[in-house]
């Protein structure tokens, strides 16, 4: 298939100025200490360590200043967030990243399932599906991400999730199962 | 349960100079207008779409840039490439978010689809899912995600991917279903 | 790692006269020639085809008498099926095989999905993911399916679907994706 | 949209003598008491178990018998089955029910986690994804499943499966995660 060299230069160097200039577009991501942050975690139920992240007692974690997503509202096996679309996030076919995605309904449907777990309990993702509904971009604007715990056993939970624009339009659905298990000892010691 | 105030502090402005002091890390992403790079895409193939971005002549997507992974080696239905876990990527428990993951493993994926693709056809993710084998964390060093095409249909494609460090241990695997459609009439008018 | 000899016989032949006697157990199944009810879908929309096996117009189809299991209602987007468990639906380990499940389960999505077919459209099944929260057995009772459309598409659907005892606990969850396309023109043809 | 009183008959009794007359096949499927194998299971290592089974000393499970699978061959942390595709698995829209194909890739996928479980050690499969990437007909022939373990943790493993006709052509993949458990206690105590 021959390439069309009006679209895709064929050297680095030339006949590309518009599309090789310096990069337009810049954004600065500030993010604090994570290793404070999963410490506090280790010593505190889920439902109170996400509740203190809430409050702004807690430093967000470093990715939700990357993807840029905040918590909207926690109850209890059920977790809101805020995601904002935007050119940083987009792939190359012109759309937010099915990545991104998964990561906003990966942490609502994670936390979902911390707000269920005691002080000393913790959990971790197993395995996660994302379905794509429809395509996100810049201008679909602010949305809703809403996960909420469907199964919560001794040793595993089961959560599902969603995300919608602001008239409640469904943009994308998850399940996962999360694996429930002690908070490692060592963690325990350190704190003491 | 009671809040040990000791590791969550009550309020968010006195006692938690340790936790809430400013931000202590930053990292300034750089990308391109993402909608050139769309376009280009739609007047190649696939495989002369990615090797153009491989060697240069286009610009990577901005989520390469904000998520820090690159291209590593583009084969027909089989993409590699090169992902650096770092701390601006982690979750609340301390190592590198899932949906980091999933954003390289469906990067992989997509491309790994694309590469089969002529002129004039697209792809879309309709589903993904991810198996979480064991945590990334920035010591993991690293790693490199590997999606191949599994079935390729008129209409659909499938592809598989895996998240390897350098000693080739398996920290994730995940598997993709793609819609393959024609290229948007009003973009081939677009470019005429 | 020994193996005990009073539990599995080492031969296939002498002492294991209470494990390996006739098979005690069995059921007979009867069940129509499925390429006329094929057809008769082929030539009606799918909510019509649907309500006609309901009504006892056109046969059930094959699984229905293999696996034991009847519709209960249909809806608009949403069906609900009764699944009787028993002990030729058994695993290994001493449940009802998971395979069991993911057959009423991807039944109930498939159909809730071709409720929403006009004539001349078609669906196939791309994939289905099952999440199993509690073993079924014979003493669990009946229990019932139901499946929803959560998004229909132009050229996709996706569905979700639940499975609950007679009391309302959730056994399992699924959600799938579904092709839809047109009705093969031979099929058409045949009819005329 | 009107029905075609041509392929589904108003009525479930007069004029559709080709469509309702009494089911032409029947099959008569036996099986053995799956409480004394699943009780064998428990006191066994899975290799152990589940070669037993192959060889004859054990019974198969009532499942096998059902949906008409048998072992192929068993090797460490991979089984292989025979599937023999059949009307009685048939589906509404005329080809081999997606959950016969969910069951046998399900079973290839559980059974080669339990060949790397010790005596006393036994698993419940978490959840399952299966992608249908062909349709499956009684046309198609005898088609093997092979499944393999591509992670074993502690507490979890996961596995891969395929599903493939005798030349090879690939018609289903699946994965799955499995919780890894300690053989409940009520069990040993019963043997002894």
């Amino acid at each position: 298939m021959p390439l069309r060299s009006a679209s895709i230069p064929e050297q680095g160097v030339n006949d590309m100025d518009t599309l090789l200039s310096p990069p337009s577009r810049e954004r600065t991501i500030r993010w604090d200490d994570p290793r404070a942050l999963a410490e506090a975690g280790r010593v505190a139920s889920g439902r109170d360590f996400l509740d203190a992240i809430f409050r702004g007692a807690l430093p967000a974690p470093p990715i939700c200043h990357l993807v840029d997503f905040t918590f909207e509202r926690i109850d209890d096996g059920r977790v809101a967030m805020l995601l904002t679309p935007q050119e940083s996030q987009y792939n190359p076919i012109g759309s937010v990243h099915g990545g991104i995605i998964a990561t906003v309904l990966d942490s609502v449907m994670g936390c979902a399932v911390h707000t269920k777990l005691p002080l000393g309990r913790a959990y971790t993702t197993l395995e996660i599906k994302v379905n794509y509904l429809r395509s996100v971009k810049r201008e679909t604007g602010p949305m809703t991400a809403i996960g909420w715990v469907v199964h919560l056993g001794r040793q595993t939970a089961m959560a599902e999730a969603h995300l919608s624009d602001t008239r409640g339009k469904l943009f994308a659905q998850a399940s996962a199962t999360c694996l429930i298990l002690d908070v490692p000892d060592q963690s325990v010691v350190a704190q003491d």
